[in-house]
């Protein structure tokens, strides 16, 4: 059977453009013992694919090589199978990339309870989800009465770190790009507050927004809510950087604060990336689901059609064009 | 009995400068039940005396008031004693402040074992000792085989952090201002290689004197040391904040470095300050005199003579002028 993927086949220069993939037409192999077949009918693209592109040996994983297929998680249904653990009809959670069919021994594979749409799955329980709650609840340690701030808040992680944070009662304050971005937070998800921050008073909309000060703030972005957010700090603050999406595709990222702070004030500043954590995927992939099933996670999809939209689609995270969680159907 | 007191009358603007200080003559009272009289020998000048004298209150302890006898901690005698704890010829270490003679209650004095001659007390034991251990041990958790870098290595904590990582079995590398401080460290203290800050090609030699990266970063400084020392870090690299003393006498403080690497190594970042240690602070001396009775720790001493000579003293610290441990004997 025949099938199309997406090879990568240059490094990006500063943005991401068509020419640096290729679309192929591949055939299925005869299965081995122990493999499977998947189709893949929903797939993830998210803003630390474009460190994958890069030839950047000090990102957290090994870059795509040039010539293989572009690396994303999906959800796949298994068409054929010689592996006892995944039967016909499975619907899986993986790495399978941006192809419409894979072949797989299993390893690295979840298979998903039934009843949970796809879109769910991919905005919430899988990466999204993880990440939030990696970073929020066993990096940043939060406790109920503190005041968090979170740049992004409208993007796939924020926005469930967001409505996490509520729900273990913290002061949510989140910032975003638009206006309509940020009634959704306010009105949808209840964030305390959310601040476009294009205002040209960020500092004193997010002091507002923050009378306490900052306990915890999880960067997503970086940009000026970075230097607004330092300079509320509260004392044994802490910072989560997640992201900085608006200097991944610069080639002259901006400057930090300086760290007189980080005395002054003893913060703790740390980075973290989710390949560090995959043994830990299921684990934390049931925590969130606790919340998605009492109702206390609403998300929102955008769904591209057909495996060629990636190519132009993945462009749309770093424009902060996606309504919601972007993904493509197959 | 009379004495002398030096009081802090008004807050520095950048520099420290003698108008802000006044000396006064006071004179002991009658002690009460429970008091002691303290006779000060040796009098400790720390770097952070300058977040003492400012009125920022997010500082980590609350400023000196104006009109108060200036902070800091030394050595003394106990010259009378209404308090069973305290026997005359007692020696102790606390905060005493600038001044001569003092009236205790014993509250947060320690008695010192007798035959350590006070300079050890004050550039080993006290302050310098326990505040390169907790930021080195506790916080930086260190691992033989590592790479550590320390900003301001031959000042008075610097040199304690590099011997103790040392003798810990870590590749130290140290910079520091003077090719004499240079020499120092690396004949009598035994760091794998110092390097001098002013040197026109920092980043090349501290790239040459960490051929396996940097998985621990030691913050005295601020300045150049930390941007060529953070874009040397290793994954999974830990910087510990404890000084910016490059960055304490401006009001325009450089930037920091962007924060990309944070995520895209997981590095943490954290500052710290002694006073919210004091409660351990028995227990981190008894393990920094553990490395000294074992030889391990050298120090040199830079004594001035008399109280007065804190008031243009202090400023060796923030011109780097001091030849050790900065302390006025009385």
């Amino acid at each position: 059977m025949k099938y199309k993927a997406i090879q990568l086949i240059k490094r990006p220069q500063a943005e991401i453009t068509p020419d640096i993939f290729k679309m192929v037409t591949l055939e299925t192999p005869e299965l081995k013992k122990g493999q499977i077949l998947l189709r893949q009918t929903h797939m993830s693209l998210d803003p630390a694919m474009r460190g994958w592109m890069s030839e950047d040996t000090k990102s957290y994983i090994p870059p795509v090589s040039l010539g293989e297929i572009m690396r994303s998680s999906g959800v796949a249904e298994v068409v054929e199978s010689r592996h006892g653990d995944f039967p016909v009809g499975t619907h899986v959670i993986g790495m399978m990339g941006w192809t419409e069919y894979a072949i797989s021994s299993g390893e690295g594979l979840q298979a998903l309870p039934a009843g949970i749409p796809a879109e769910a799955v991919l905005a919430v329980l899988a990466l999204p989800g993880v990440t939030a709650y990696q970073g929020l609840m066993n990096i940043g340690k939060p406790k109920a009465g503190e005041t968090i701030l979170i740049s992004g808040a409208a993007g796939s992680v924020g926005s469930i770190v967001g409505q996490i944070a509520k729900a273990e009662g913290l002061h949510v304050v989140g910032t975003a790009g638009t206006g309509e971005k940020c009634r959704w937070l306010e009105h949808e998800l209840h964030f305390d507050k959310a601040i476009n921050y294009h205002t040209p008073n960020l500092n004193q909309e997010i002091a507002d927004a923050t009378p306490n000060g900052i306990d915890l703030y999880y960067e997503n972005t970086g940009g000026p809510v970075q230097h607004a957010a330092f300079a509320r700090m509260n004392t044994f603050g802490r910072i989560v950087v997640c992201g900085m999406i608006s200097d991944y595709n610069t080639s002259t990222p901006e400057p930090g604060p300086n760290w007189i702070p980080i005395i002054k004030k003893r913060l703790k500043i740390q980075g973290f990336a989710m390949p560090d954590h995959w043994g830990d995927i299921s684990e934390l992939s049931q925590k969130v689901a606790v919340y998605l099933l009492k109702g206390q996670i609403k998300y929102r999809v955008h769904i591209l059609d057909g495996l060629e939209s990636a190519i132009e689609g993945i462009n749309l995270l770093f424009t902060g064009g996606n309504k919601g969680k972007l993904m493509v159907k197959l």
